[in-house]
Order: structure tokens, then sequence, then C-alpha cells
């Protein structure tokens, strides 16, 4: 899980997040209070506040990456951390409504060790949450009143668009035999690159910042995506379950066609034909077959991945996006202080465990 | 179903509803286009562009009131129509995203005489479009890159979190027992009130309009939509299938807790208990012994409502709500033709059959 193994400054990313979070969660906190009931209570379950009971929980919400972003996106512009705050909330809460709609279609039953929302609260909640958390990030945004925020708001819908572009790729890729690793990387460049790439210019972009520095901060971001996407494919596959809070070969179980699949695939030579042959005939097996695997089962699989070289290739391809996302920091003048935060931050992003 | 019978020229408000048809239909098509596939079909199919097999259709797209407001409200700012064009789309993109995801959650099979989207492509492509022509509505009026633009975004969003906290509202008002018409009458203004409002406000907004005169359009609006909604109710229960292409007795058939229904139960009475007795009763039965009812028995359920009451204040109602959109008029300058021209429509929502 080590694919690039720069010397970060762990604690100099830890208080970075833990920046993002106390200075967001508040803002987040009020916003979710405007929700009418039943909607609020659906929404602090969701957000880990509460317990499927109501009582009040302090639960894990998530790595709180995007609103440390956000705040150094403002500090690029020049700006006090602070000014990022409103666009560290609304990345937050779009990237929650598709966490919401997408457990629902994807049919997920748990996220971050809990019960998902559409399992406690129905699917019609799922919805509707998701609704009313989609439309409160443009209200955070747009009660500011300024040009800027107008600016804001269009890239957050941009790369809401794509966000949709790429779970509709993710779910039509479900049911194709074959997806090709230029496949499988647009759709991850959808579906994680680009509100990643907003929460990186987003604050400089509220902070008076032109077109062009706000393009070359979401460079910078969509690549930093596209590595955190790799990793996750790893630690999807051979990531540890008490860290990751999922089920061993997660994404095995879930038969998904992620990077180490994708790449192990198109490798081709002996174990990629014998892992071709055998995924094809998982495709035949209902989804109570593919649970009932042993964990044997599951261990062959992943050992013929790595045999044909997807997991090499994967740890690579992290190490290549995180590379690009590094070098596209030097096209945009900013404190050298903001540049090796946020350069500290990619390297934390491909050596995390969870 | 001629609550208010003011004498309307009827020429003159087809002729609005066709402008805002024309006007905005290819716009609205251009901004469908920019979905990938298969969410433009899914989009085609949901406007009657298509059919489910993909072959080009004259479908019905509604009556298309919320475009032909935001025309005018263009015009009552000074502004020719075509500055209403973008207003007009986006509200009726966040019209549709809401009937994509309603239809859903309330398991409704049936729109405009057509199988609805989560019956033809399935719940994930009706969350999925859905939650794109949400988006895109915000984009069609962020890359105006005006002030006026995020002004209007801004309304748009208030009012798109009213419909959802409306929908919320009719979810749990379904598993109650008793509903007040205080409660109804909240539901039907954030469901149905908060658009209209909205398609109203939106085109002025757009052409420069201070918060004044848009909050006295929206209250036009507002009760236009009250009185849009209880006519609705009314067809709901007595309207001609072959006019609104709904069952009969559609709204009792999905016991509906609609205005008349609320009314009636509101009144006392002996009609209104025997109504309450059997309610309670049906409301122990399972949907099938509910499909399975005769005719007769859904027309007795009708005559029960319509002997206590509910159907005539329903009909006062409708008139009620007319009559203070009107007045509101009153309180904002705009030529009188516009003028005329939004009374009329006021008109002819309270006459409409369909």
């Amino acid at each position: 899980m080590h694919p690039a193994s720069p010397a970060i400054d762990t604690e100099s990313v830890t208080a970075l997040l833990e920046r993002g979070r106390t200075l967001a969660t508040p803002v987040l906190r009020a916003a979710i209070d405007r929700l009418a009931p039943p909607m609020n209570t659906v929404a602090a379950y969701h957000f880990g506040w509460i317990d499927a009971e109501g009582h009040p929980a302090a639960g894990d919400g998530g790595k709180a990456v995007r609103p440390a972003l956000a705040l150094l996106s403002a500090e690029a512009a020049g700006q006090a951390p602070e000014a990022g705050i409103p666009g560290a909330v609304a990345v937050e809460l779009v990237h929650n409504f598709s966490l919401l709609h997408d457990d629902l279609m994807d049919g997920d039953e748990q996220r971050r060790h809990r019960d998902t929302v559409w399992k406690v609260h129905g699917p019609a909640q799922a919805i509707l949450v998701g609704d009313a958390l989609f439309a409160l990030a443009n209200e955070i945004l747009l009660e500011l009143g300024t040009v800027e925020a107008g600016r804001a708001t269009r890239r957050l819908t941009l790369a809401t668009r794509k966000l949709i572009d790429g779970q509709a790729q993710d779910i039509s890729y479900e049911h194709r035999e074959r997806v090709t690793v230029e496949e499988c990387l647009e759709m991850e460049g959808n579906k994680t690159g680009a509100l990643l790439a907003c929460a990186v210019s987003i604050g400089a972009v509220l902070g008076g910042a032109d077109d062009r520095t706000a393009d070359t901060l979401e460079k910078y971001g969509h690549h930093l995506g596209l590595a955190f996407q790799a990793v996750d494919d790893l630690l999807g596959i051979w990531g540890n379950p008490d860290a990751t809070g999922k089920q061993t070969w997660s994404d095995l179980r879930q038969r998904k066609k992620s990077l180490p699949v994708v790449a192990a695939l198109a490798a081709g030579g002996p174990a990629s034909e014998r892992l071709a042959h055998i995924l094809a005939a998982d495709a035949k097996k209902t989804e109570t077959e593919i649970a009932d695997f042993t964990e044997e089962e599951f261990a062959s699989r992943a050992a013929l991945i790595e045999e044909a070289g997807g997991r090499d290739w994967t740890s690579q391809e992290a190490r290549r996006q995180h590379a690009t996302a590094v070098a596209a920091l030097n096209d945009v003048e900013m404190p050298e202080r903001i540049r090796a935060q946020l350069v500290a931050l990619a390297d934390f992003v491909v050596v995390r465990e969870r």
C-alpha cells in the first residue's frame, strides 16, 4: 500500500485534515439544521452525528480530504483559510449527496462501518435527503451574493455533472464483459477526480482567483483524485478490513471492474488469461453464490490479479498521477508554505491505509 | 370543474402556452443533448420526444404553464420575452427532476399517458437522470455569468428545497391517519406553489428586477400554484380520464389525503363522520384490495366527500387563491398588456380540465 512511499510529514497532514474538519463541521451542521424533519435526522445519521436510534454519536465522518483542500485553496489565492469554508461545506454536501444516491443505486448496505441510509431509513429518504444536500450546496455558496460565488457554484455544478456521468459509466460497466483501462480511468476521473479538482479550486475562486489559476489548481486536484482512486482500488482488494471498514476482498465480492482487475485483464499472458476465464465464469453466478465464496477463493483471484501485474500497474499508476498532480502545482504562483502543504496532502493520499 | 368561471380569452392563453413551448423547447433539447448516454436517451423518453424503443415521438410534454410564466416574467420587468428563456428552461428542468424522483418514491407507474422512467429504464436511471436535470438547471443559469443569474439560481435553489420539503411532507402524511387542512395547504404550497412562484420571478430577476418586485411576483405565483393544486385535487377525484390522462378516481385509488378529502374530514356532520369511518377501514386494506374496488365503491366515497362539503370547499379555495394571486399583481408596476396576460393565465389555471 506504499506505492510512492515519499517521506511525508504526518503531523502536518493530520493537522491540515483536523483544521478542515474543525472549521467546516459547525457550518455543515448549521446547514443540515435548515432541513425539515425527518430529513435533518436522516442527514445527521448519514454524517455519523447520531445513531440509528437518534442518540448522539461520534461517528466516522470520513477522511475529510476535501474540506482540507478547500481551505488550502483559499490560501493559495492569498486569502485566509476561513474564506474557503463555504466552498469546503458545499463540496462536502455534494460529496455526501452522491454517496446517498450511489449507495442506493449500487445496493451497498455498509458505509463507514455503519448501515447505509437507504438500509436504515428507506430508499425514499435516501433520494430526498440526497436531493436536499445537493440543493443546500448551491444555497450555501449563492447566499454569499458575490460574482465569485456564482463562478464557484458553476464550477461545482459542472463537477457534479461529471460525478453523475461517472456513476452512470460505473453502472453501465457492471453489465459489460470487458472494460478497457482507458474507460476505467475516464470513469474514475469523473467519479473521483472532478470533485477533488473542484475542492482545490473552489476556495481560490471564492477568493477572487482568475480562471487560469483555478484551472491549474483543478489539474492538480484531478490527478490527485486519480491517485486517490488508484489507492482506493488497491485497498478495495488488498486493504486491511480493520483500517478500511470494509470486508476483506471487498471489491472482488462486488465483482467491481476496478483498475487492478482491468489492468490485469489487459496485460495478457498466462495469469491474465486464467483470470479472464475465472471472471467470465463468475459473471454467470448469482450474488448469493459469490457471497458464499470462501476466503481462499477470493485470495486465489487476488493472487492471479497480482501475478498478471494488476497490482503493480495500479501502484505505478498512483505514483504517476501523484507526480503529475505535484508537477501541476509549479504552474501556479502561491505561498511556498501552501505549496508544501498541498504536496504533503498528495503524499498522504498515496500512502494512506484507509 | 369551473370554480371561478371567469370569461377568459382562450386563444390568448393558448398562444401564451404555445410561445413558451416554442421558445423553451429547443434550448431544453440542447441542454439534454449535453447528457452522456444513456442519460440523454432516458431524459428524451421522459420528455416524450422518443418512445420506449427509442423511436421519435410527439409526446405530451405537459401543459407548459411554467415556461409561459417565465417569459411573461421577463416582460413584466420590461425585457423581451426571450430574456426569460434560460429561466424557463431551468424551471422546467427542476420540475422534471422532481417528477422523475417523485414517481420513483411514490411508485407511480404512469405519467402523461405513458409508463414512468423508473418503470421503463429502472430506478437507477430515474435517480441519475433526475440528479442530472437538477444540475443542468443550475448550469444553464450560471453560464450566463451575471450577478442576476446568481440571484436567479439562488431563488431557484430555495424553491427546489421547498419542493423537496413538500415531497417529504407528502410522504409522511401517507402514514398518518389525520392531516389538517392547514398541513395539506402547507404541503401543496411547497410542492406546487414554490416552483410556480419561481417561474414568475425568474425572468424578471434575470432582467434586473429588484428583490421587492421579484417577491411580489412570487406572491402571485405562490397563490396561483395553490389555485392550480386545488383544481388538480378536484380533477384527481372528479376529472374526466380522457382529459387528465389518469384513471377514474385517481387520487382515491392512491388513498391521497388531498384537499377535498381533508376538508371533508374536517367539516364534521354525518357525511364527514361516515367518510372518516370508511377511510379508516380502507387504510387497513392492502393496495391490491383497494385496486380491486368497483367503480361504484369509488363513486360512493366521492359522493360522501361531496356531501360533506369537500368538493365545494376546494372549489372555493381555488377561487380564493386565484383572487389573492390576481390582487398581488396590483403591487407591481408592469405593462398593462402583461398584467392582463398574467390574469388570463390565472383564469386558465382554475378552469382547465386537464
